[in-house]
């Protein structure tokens, strides 16, 4: 496909949910891209400027529940799975078991497994949600508490790290995008830890988000008056990203490697940040693990290592996909810091997402991505 | 020009307010503009992304003190002028008196006024101050207690309110673009006023704000401790944008009028809202208003009259160039709401102007302004 | 009652609101007070500090599901109704038919009005609810969309508006305390408009309420990243705190008068401040304004008319009993600028509650409401 | 002196900051307290309700510029000290070097030290600057790159983390409050230092604060437009508690220890919270680490180690003198973390100070310091 053939014809599962949102916000601006179909269960049978008036004049379709839609014809080439963990499963199993028959016009879809039939062999797969990012179906059922739906998928799915797996994205039929708090961790780890740089041990991961990335669902701590002017910890050594961080790390370690990770809910709207507390190897400083961050990203353009006198703000990434990563050097011999600010919802998630479906497709990488950050 | 010919050699003076780091960040996204000069006199030296790390690796000239600028070979097609009100008069005069002669190389610039013999004579001006505004300069006087250093070019500057002068503007050799407060209070005022839908007398304009309003000066009442968790009105009775307004609402009345308006400083960076209370006239409803102003703008991409049962927020047009107007009928026969909101740094300031330039040069009129608002 | 005789005891029904919650925080100060009852039935059974950890360590008794009490035993004095409206009605009704007959140990209450055995005669109630400001039955009907359950309780009951109701507060064993927003407007406007100071006509209330307003109520548009970085009317033209403040300004001006009344949610947890505008009467000026409200509130310890160059902010105000109330001359002949703030969970709410209180049981009037404002 | 003897004449040196418009707050509910002398030397003349309109009606002295104090005849016996440090250091020498000889009437204070000459021989002072914090004056001048100008009082100076200092308070003429970070850290790890249940190595601080802790100053990082909507550490590895925070936990630990520290700025007025991760000696376990913490702070009014299911956040000590501290187990082996939050502004600073002084007059503890945290 090239930027002046037809339109990606793009599916969003789960439109209502901030996530959701957030790749409607960014794909209308995609000169590649035709949103064709956008679902959400509880809000079906309404317009999307109805459920958020921001994404208003944009000539979309409107919301349908996902047992109402009538896969044949719309022909998609990507869907976007934002829906929450453990739904996806069967939903994802049922897009991808294609058969490549011919679509049979007006045919019912009443179980997942039947959308099968109805979409077309070669639609991708992009899951925004936690249940392809794990590769080892039992650390799954331990944090998740669930079974596995589609085991075998779970093998196929490429964790769509963009930066780190880019080769295998470009090839993937279905691409598990990380956490929020996995991106901006392995961006800053995965380098140093595959260098020597940093030993594996001891590693803390100090993180603090702003109140989206709890997503937009109707629960007390999640209150105005309960967020603002205050804040706290939560998940404390229970987290569900523990296992998605420990997963890469320990690959890119070359062995099996514990991280501590606690999160933080900060009082904004957008924005991660991530204090992470690493021991040196013996004979490495400060400035080699910057050199070697730098190193690894040179020819990135959405993750940068920022100037030494420069601290990175999550304000500094607010609406763009870029990661900024810092380097400092503690005053604790052989210990350094690294601080790594993300946008939660852009290439923590939605962005991310997007990336993945440029180099799925062939595209500039950047499309739709190409906003400078929102400040103030 | 079309838009394959060669760029538009665009200048920011004041690029290190807020003002102008907004139009930095959404030139940089405009296939038809390169930036060729920005000024910041306590910044000067600096590259912005030190002053504004957002604004990291866009390839855009460092800082420089206005005084120190060569102008000879800039070759300007447009200056964007976001200095505080008053210092922009001179510097105006100064590069609007263009000779049409040849460069002078190496010329020193030591009095605004010799800009003039080193700018094309085709240079366009789109002030964002206040200087301009106010078409007599016994008004501007009193209200800014200071005389007028330009009042020819007074005469001669457009007040750019894009919707209602846009002919002027196309035409404009500088232009004025109103104040943040005017943009919002005059789209929803003009139409219902030139259309005898309301009556002149008892307009009550009530105005909120995001902080960024009150720009980057180190002020007191703008540390974060005092502005959070609060909010409070200022310049009762008293603010510079009363004239403005007036000045626009007594032209559209066809007879002088005088409105109460009273700015309120809201805890957010960025957004504006006015609740305007108004009479109808005898024998008009607000229906009657609601499809007066739908009307005026259907033709209109950056103001909408939103529909009976939505209620506009900021966070509707937060990040955008848009306008959203929404009427209501009130309780009390014979009166209406309107309450309009807009982004204070983009359709309230920073994105007007770049509308403006994009009509001046004969361009699409959203260039670089098609994002769609930031929510959450 | 004196201050060294026995405490007295106070119920506390609804008490896992932030207005229960309010209570409890400013009772637990009170020198003259024991709780000794809380009711909430969604979190019945749980100490207060679960569902409030910053209400840790007090001795307070754990929640309780009202139709759990054993209402014989508990000997109240006082019971403070913070229930949802139409809630309050059947409970207050049951409470306060009491027999003044002993009580009958360990019956079981089934039904409200079956309270009436159990709580002995004297029991006085302060209502934060809705369910008693409106003194016409028709009114309350129309606004609430219910029918009273309690109509000869609504005519027995007292408006708690302490300043100009102190008289009757006294001798009341029913007040209904003010919504906040009305509590606010009617501070302001009572005594200009008893005084003949300003017109009936054409009074428009601009209010603007933070966050904690709304209350603890699972809603999606009270949600962190749907109030904060922006603002918005709301109830437009349809407040159902309308009538309060018409009921009770018509009866200042001695004629039927209507009012506008637009509330605003603003990303604040606490304040509430209202801009209101007046027509002053022919003769009359802001200065006579301004001396109307001195003299009306020069005696009070809760009202004050601040200095002429001084602007109310809502944070001067905040964790405080305070009300302030500055006026300002409009720039338009005849009309005059009144701003009022509030902390609406204390004065707007909890803190006249025990203002009242104190007032009903011969207290001095501003025990457990001397504290300072908080800021920042 | 006991309760009812006359009031302790208090004087607040640098009453327009923060910290000092909080001791104002909280003094004047103090029962036993007259503030008799303020001092703000860029807000001399002025009354303090127009620095802090929250601070109205409360009979306060007007500010005054330090050099125009008439010491003699104020007769102090306390002194806050509330200035920035370095600036303390000359103030509180002169204070304390009282003579004990009678006052010198009408005598011209010209230099700090003969402010001895004036104030009775018993005056006590409490210094909420860094100035008498570091017992090593070389320590000092290398973090503050300044020479110390009292180095013999730094000696006599006590380290005013109250309860680890309480005796040696008791009997101190000059008592240097800790900075706000130390307090929370300190409280949090004295205990299991000294108990050799944590090693000394190793320990991580990550803590985040709101914006009052940088206080009223006039820097661009603290506008409102900067710190709203996102958040940043500062003082990676340089911050000035580094040294405070090393100098206790040594002498807990009884031998020198570095710690990793870490501070970011959030966006919230009020609140400190502490993310620290220590490694367990061996063979201790998180629930030892609870227990000692526990016993250490069983007596305490003010420090409380909260339920094992309980998250400590900023909102549940906003406003009070409180400080929680959780206790969570890692599950990385042998490591724990722990959570502690405080008011900056109160317990650690302020509040802190009131604590101390009622340690020092004799009072109890917790006069001026009841009051139950403000929340929502």
């Amino acid at each position: 496909m090239t930027n002046t053939s037809k339109k990606i014809r793009a599916a969003i599962l789960g439109a209502s949910g901030y996530t959701g949102a957030e790749l409607i916000r960014l794909l209308v601006r995609h000169p590649n891209v035709d949103i064709v179909l956008m679902t959400a269960d509880r809000k079906a049978g309404q317009p999307i400027d109805t459920v958020y008036p921001h994404l208003t004049g944009l000539g979309l379709p409107d919301l349908i529940a996902i047992k109402d839609v009538e896969w044949p014809g719309l022909e998609l080439d990507v869907v976007f799975c934002a829906l929450p963990h453990a739904t996806s499963q069967e939903i994802i199993k049922g897009i991808l078991h294609a058969t490549g028959h011919d679509f049979i016009d007006e045919m019912i879809i009443e179980r997942p497994s039947d959308y099968a039939n109805a979409i077309q062999g070669s639609v991708k797969v992009i899951d925004l949600s936690a249940d392809f990012r794990l590769r080892d179906t039992d650390v799954y059922t331990k944090w998740y508490l669930e079974y596995h739906q589609a085991p075998e998928l779970q093998k196929e799915a490429v964790y769509g790290l963009t930066e780190h797996y880019r080769e295998e994205i470009k090839a993937a039929r279905l691409v598990a995008c990380p956490g929020c708090y996995p991106t901006a961790a392995l961006l800053a780890l995965i380098p140093p830890l595959t260098g020597k740089i940093i030993k594996k041990d001891g590693i803390i991961i100090d993180a603090k988000s702003g109140a989206s990335g709890a997503g937009r669902s109707l629960k007390e701590p999640n209150l105005f008056a309960e967020v603002s002017e205050g804040m706290h910890p939560y998940g404390i050594a229970g987290h569900r990203h523990s296992p998605e961080i420990e997963q890469e790390l320990s690959r890119a370690a070359g062995q099996d490697l514990m991280v501590t990770f606690t999160p933080h809910l900060v009082p904004m709207n957008r924005g991660e940040l991530e204090t992470i507390y690493v021991t040196l190897q013996d004979g490495q400083t400060a400035a080699d693990l910057r050199e070697n961050l730098m190193t690894a990203y040179q020819d990135e353009a959405f993750v940068n290592v920022v100037a030494e006198d420069v601290v990175p703000a999550t304000r500094h990434v607010r609406g763009s996909n870029q990661c900024l990563i810092g380097v400092f050097e503690d005053r604790v011999p052989g210990r350094a810091i690294i601080v790594v600010v993300i946008d939660n919802l852009i290439k923590g998630s939605s962005g991310q997402a997007i990336q993945n479906m440029n180099i799925m497709f062939g595209l500039t990488e950047n499309l739709a991505l190409e906003q400078a950050p929102l400040f103030p």
